[in-house]
């Protein structure tokens, strides 16, 4: 049911170029409902949170949105009274353009902490910005919210019902600093459906829960990650739980999200390849994801995979120091290649596996980590606590990208 | 009082090559102690512990040791009963060759995860490494430790009370997976001071404390991190927690574990420089610490901070995520200069100083974080918890030793 490409019906896209970023790449972008949509969003656990994000925090309350704004090159965060002052202004600047109401803008920033928001370009580029907009402007839109990404992350799904269909668009932007509670930079679900707001609400914080919440590349969350749905109704049928349709319709938004972070994880800051880290046999969910995150996030395993060295130690070893209790005796470790159908067991009962013995195995299990998509799966093998993250290796290129990201 | 190079009485030291490392250095070392010493020790938190851990653990409750026996190329970790038996073997040809007892035989091991230890190479090498024994063979055992280590990491004090001498000799090897809870890959603090195990016990803990647990690479914790301390008595000084003469001598043992700690941090892998990260202001020191460890610990500051870039931003939003609770507009940042001249206040109450504007300012606190040993103080501006740590940056060398460390 995949349909690459189609927008949903009802909205509007532009992204253009007005100087934030000196490069002359797209650094403003919007997305416009033709009519007023449901709201709900997803923001960061992070103390420190960017002037748009405390702004479309108390915005998106109302369950209602007709417009995003969204600009990069600048974070908006750090910045004070000051920094809330200017978002307010582009806000307000895009409302009395439109004719809408200014609670119904909300806003996103990324790129630098700490500069003042130029927001007076932001505002004389309102009216190109607005004249630019169209149902195919999409892409134009992702160009404008891409910071170190090196790829568009777009996803389209079509769900049928009843003879009519239902329409979803993803649009997401991130590659580094992506973690722990909330995961993305930015993303945008959007779906001609009609589902009330706080329905919209459920349906995106459990999509989350399987989708960005599950992938690290640096273990660092920052300032300013969002995630926006809406939900406009152009498609003229409505949804709600529990009613026909729902099901799919919510299995849609959940692909939507994970393919998005997918993406993301894949398209780590530098990174060489993404990989699966599942523990399972904890104690409890908590306890697997500890396990988990901790495998996922440790720099030593991350380089070692860069090399596809399978240097396990380096795997049990944060295992280990994850804060998850558990009997060491009675772990397993094995690594599983993208196919599913190589199964290496590397641990088992604490120690080094009768199985997995000399340079034949190691060069089976460095074949096995070269390509993108194998599995590190930890079995603590006491409990039914199982908890999987989706991450990528660090590489040199990583460091020279982030040693280098202002200058 | 510092006194370069002069070892403490009572022991002797050795290192050479028994072919474990493949590339001809020192990785078997010996330290002998003329008389029974008292012992105490810190081990890694790590639920996977190596099997010289396991042992060394058991042994040192007795609180006496003779020797303690080290290899370097092969960590004996995730070798299971086999790895047991491997070490008992090394340990009790040591012991049968000296004739003394086995269980006063200490071990610890570094190097690789998951490969079976050479023990017969070992046992082999058991005659010749206590044939060259002598009191100044201790550059000899460092050498024999080092692994990634581009310098040895040795630390002397001298404490003279009513007209005698203790010496106190600390040697250490560790220069990545340094962190959490303990610290060092493998510390030896030795004195000819007569102090009790207990005493000496818990003298090492709060020294521990202080210093290992304060310093971070990269987040990692090993298997076989090990803080061996003999106290001899040779010097013929007997010493005990309020008695004359204690308080300098446990001064001593805290400055030379720092010293350790700091020669450890300066040595990280492919590190550029060494800084301090201190929190303070933070509702209890447990806040502290978390704010402390995850600025410490994130690798966008780390690479941020290997290209001199003043990306506050980073900063601050590494202490949003620690999980401290505070509140955002009573905070403030500061970079301090390395020889606490310079004070460049860079947020206040939550948002960008007004006093750090402009390019000019930003040139300036480049300069200052060009250089070794500069301080990000973060203040939560709430309370009186302070944590303060030792780190330092993330650089592409960091990556590519890791990557190649066992090619």
């Amino acid at each position: 049911m995949r349909e690459k490409q189609k927008p949903a019906k009802g909205f509007l896209f532009a992204g253009i170029n007005v100087a934030i970023k000196r490069n002359g790449k797209n650094d403003l972008g919007l997305i416009l409902s033709e009519t007023e949509a449901s709201a709900a969003a997803v923001f960061t656990a992070n103390l420190f949170q960017a002037a748009p994000v405390l702004i479309s925090r108390s915005r998106v309350r109302s369950g209602k949105a007709r417009a995003i704004l969204v600009n990069s090159g600048n974070a908006n965060c750090g910045t004070g009274s000051d920094g809330l002052k200017a978002a307010l202004k582009t806000g307000a600047a895009l409302a009395k353009h439109l004719r809408i109401r200014e609670w119904s803008v909300l806003l996103a920033s990324t790129g630098v902490i700490g500069e003042p928001l130029p927001f007076q370009k932001i505002i004389n580029g309102i009216p190109r910005l607005v004249s630019c907009a169209s149902t195919q402007g999409f892409e134009d839109f992702e160009t404008a919210i891409m910071t170190t990404d090196t790829k568009k992350k777009i996803s389209c799904r079509a769900v049928k019902m009843a003879g009519k269909e239902v329409r979803i668009l993803g649009l997401a932007k991130g590659a580094g600093m992506i973690q722990p509670q909330m995961a993305t930079m930015l993303a945008f679900v959007l779906t001609d459906a009609r589902v009330k707001s706080h329905a919209l609400a459920r349906l995106l914080k459990e999509s989350v829960d399987t989708s960005f919440n599950r992938i690290t590349v640096d273990g660092d969350t920052s300032t300013n990650d969002t995630l926006f749905a809406l939900a406009n109704g152009a498609s003229r049928v409505s949804l709600a739980p529990g009613k026909p349709g729902w099901m799919n319709f919510s299995k849609a938004i959940k692909e939507v999200c994970l393919e998005l972070a997918g993406m993301i994880a894949a398209d780590g800051e530098g990174a060489s390849r993404w990989f699966y880290v599942q523990a399972r046999g904890a104690k409890t969910r908590a306890d697997a994801e500890k396990i988990a995150r901790r495998i996922a996030n440790s720099p030593l395993v991350k380089t070692a995979i860069s090399a596809a060295d399978p240097n396990w130690g380096r795997i049990i070893a944060a295992a280990g120091i994850s804060g998850a209790k558990f009997n060491v005796q009675k772990t397993s470790l094995y690594l599983i290649s993208a196919d599913g159908r190589r199964r290496l067991e590397i641990l088992k009962r604490g120690a080094r596996s009768l199985k997995y013995r000399g340079r034949a195995r190691e060069n089976t299990a460095a074949r096995l980590l070269s390509e993108s998509g194998f599995r590190i799966l930890f079995d603590a093998g006491q409990g039914q606590g199982d908890f999987e993250m989706l991450t990528c290796d660090f590489t040199q290129e990583y460091v020279k990208l982030n040693a280098e990201y202002r200058s």
